[in-house]
C-alpha cells in the first residue's frame, strides 16, 4: 500500500525532555522502527512530521539574538525545522534500513503548502507559537503587528492556521515514492505560502500538520493515511464515565460524531477531520493510533480505523 | 546539457549586507535569473549553494541562547541552513519560472555527504565557523573539545574540511533531474556524515561546497559544472603586475598551473581543483565565472572555461 504516515511531535522529542540533539536522534531512532517494518513488508511510505519543539526553539533563538543577527520570520524558521527534522529522520531511517538489508533511498523534500489569502483563519489567529513574553515585550510585539494571547506565565504570539490548499512539491514527492524511495515531506504542516504577483510569498501562519498530511495523501493518491500521536485511539465521550474507544468505524459514523462536537479543535478534532477528508477524497483507510502501536494499528489490531 | 550550478555565498547575501530575510530573498531573486535563462534554453539544472552567512547566524544563535534552549551541533545547523536556503531558492525560482511560463517543479533535497573518518583533514582543522569568541569563552570551548584559532577581534572555532566521498542522495537527485525537475541540493557542501556501526553519524566539519558540487556533478553524470563566485574568472599571477585572466584552458594546462601553486587554498584553489576533478571524472566542461556573467560564461563569452 502507498501510505502517508504523519508522525506527531512526540515521535521526535519526548514530553518532558529538554530536546538536545542526542535526545532527538535517539527518540527519532525509536520512532522509525515501526516505519521500517512497514517498508520491510512492502509498503511505500511518505513520512510527514510535526515541528513544534524545533520551531519553538528556533523562534526563541531569533528573539534572544535579535540585536546581533537578523531574526528570521516564521516561514523561514519552518523551512529550517524541515531541514533539521528531515535530516534526523533520514539519518535514522538509513541506519534502520541498512540493519534490515533494505536497499532504499530516503529523500527529504523541503515543502511549501499553498494557502488561500482569503482564508477566514487569517482574521482569527488561533495557534500560539514561539516563546513566552513578559508584559512589556508583548506590548512591543503587538506594536510590531503581532497578535498575542495571554497564557500561564506570560504572553505568546498567535498566528492563523489556514487550510492547506495544495502541496506545491506533491508531483515530485509522488514521483519519488513511485520510484521506490522513501520520502520525508510536509514537515510541520509545510511552509505556508500564498500566491503573490505571479509568484509565492511565505506567510506568518502554521498549517495543521495532520490536515497538510491529508492533503498530500490525497494529491499523491495514497491508499492509507496513518496519523500517529500520543494517544491510543479516538474516543467518544472522552474523559467521561462512559468514554468508549473507537475501533473500526465507517466514514458516515465518524462524520456524525464529528458534527456532534465529540472531538475538541485543539487536539483530536483536526486528526479526525483529516481522516474524514481523506476518505471523502477517495482514500481507502485512515488510521489514528499511538506511535508505539503503529504496526499493530496497520494490521487492524490497535488504534482507530476509519473505512468507507 | 545537464548542468550542476554551484552558487557562491554572495548569490544569497551580498557583501556588507546585514542579511535580513528580505535582503536574502531579494538577492536570491536576482541570482536565479541567470539560472532560469539556462532552463529556458533547455538545460537541466541542479543548483548547489553556500551557507556561510546562514550557518554563521545559526551557530551564533545557538551560543547566545544556550542557557535557555539546547544548542544544536554543526551538522544539524547545516541541515537547517539547507532548509532555509533551499526554501528561498525554490520560492524565487518558482516565481521566475512562472514569469516565463515554464511549467517546471523545483525540489529542494536535504543532502548528506559521506566523508572518511580517516581523512587527514580531521587531524588538521582549517575551516573557521561560527561566532568570534573572547579569550575566556574561547578557553571554555577549548575545554569542551573544540580547536580554536585567533583572528581579528577574538577567537573562532576551526573544524576539519574533509573530502566528499559520496553524495548519499545523488540517486534521488539524478532521478529528479532526469524527470525534468529542477533540484536544489548539497547546500553548504552537504551535511558531513561518517559511517558508524552500520548507520551514519553527523560530524563537526564543513565540506568545501565546490568540491561537493563536483562530486555530485560526477555522480549524476552531468555534462557541465558551473562554479559561480564573486570574481570574473581564474587568473594566473593574481594580484601581480603580470596577472592574466584565463579564458579557455585545457585540463592539462590548468593541472600544471594548479601544481605550480597558482591558486590559493582558501579561495580559488578548491574551485580549480573541483574543475580538474570534474574533467578527470569524465565531465565535458567546467566553468568558473561571476554570478553576474553566468549566462555569458555558459555561452563561452565570459569567465574561465576548462575543457579536455
Amino acid at each position: 500500500m502507498k501510505l502517508v504516515v504523519a508522525l506527531g511531535g512526540n515521535a521526535l522529542v519526548k514530553p518532558g525532555q529538554e530536546g538536545t540533539s542526542e535526545q532527538q536522534f535517539e527518540t527519532t531512532r525509536q520512532s522509525v522502527e515501526a516505519i521500517v517494518r512497514m517498508i520491510e513488508h512492502g509498503h511505500e511510505v511518505v513520512l510527514t512530521h510535526g515541528n513544534g519543539p524545533q520551531v519553538g526553539s528556533l523562534l526563541l533563538q531569533q528573539e534572544i539574538s535579535k540585536e546581533v543577527t537578523p531574526p528570521m520570520p516564521l516561514d523561514v524558521c519552518g523551512a529550517m525545522s524541515q531541514g533539521q527534522v528531515g535530516y534526523m529522520i533520514a539519518q535514522c531511517m538509513t541506519a534502520a534500513l541498512h540493519d534490515r538489508q533494505l536497499d532504499k533511498q530516503v529523500a527529504t523534500v523541503v515543502t511549501q503548502v499553498l494557502v488561500d489569502e482569503d482564508d477566514p483563519a487569517f482574521e482569527h489567529p488561533t495557534k500560539p507559537v514561539g516563546p513566552v513574553y513578559r508584559h512589556d515585550d508583548a506590548l512591543r510585539r503587538i506594536k510590531e503587528g503581532y497578535r498575542m494571547t495571554q497564557q500561564k506565565g506570560g504572553w505568546r504570539i498567535v498566528v492563523p492556521s489556514p487550510d492547506p490548499r495544495s502541496i506545491l512539491e506533491s508531483p515530485v514527492i509522488k514521483q519519488l515514492i513511485e520510484a521506490g524511495h522513501i520520502v520525508v515531506a510536509v514537515g510541520g504542516g509545510g511552509i505556508p505560502v500564498v500566491e503573490s504577483g505571479g509568484g509565492l510569498r511565505g506567510v506568518e501562519a502554521v498549517i495543521d500538520k495532520d490536515l497538510a498530511a491529508e492533503e498530500l495523501a490525497s494529491e499523491i493518491e495514497a491508499d492509507g493515511l496513518l496519523i500517529l500521536t500520543d494517544v491510543e485511539a479516538v474516543y467518544v465521550n472522552y474523559g467521561e464515565d462512559d468514554q468508549r474507544m473507537l475501533g473500526e468505524v465507517t466514514l458516515d459514523e465518524i462524520e456524525q460524531l464529528y458534527h456532534d462536537g465529540q472531538f475538541p479543535p485543539g487536539s483530536m478534532g483536526p486528526k479526525v477531520l483529516a481522516a474524514i477528508r481523506f476518505l471523502q477524497n477517495g482514500g481507502k483507510t485512515a488510521i489514528i493510533a499511538s506511535i508505539d502501536n503503529a504496526w499493530e494499528a496497520l494490521q487492524g489490531n490497535a488504534g482507530t480505523r476509519i473505512v468507507r
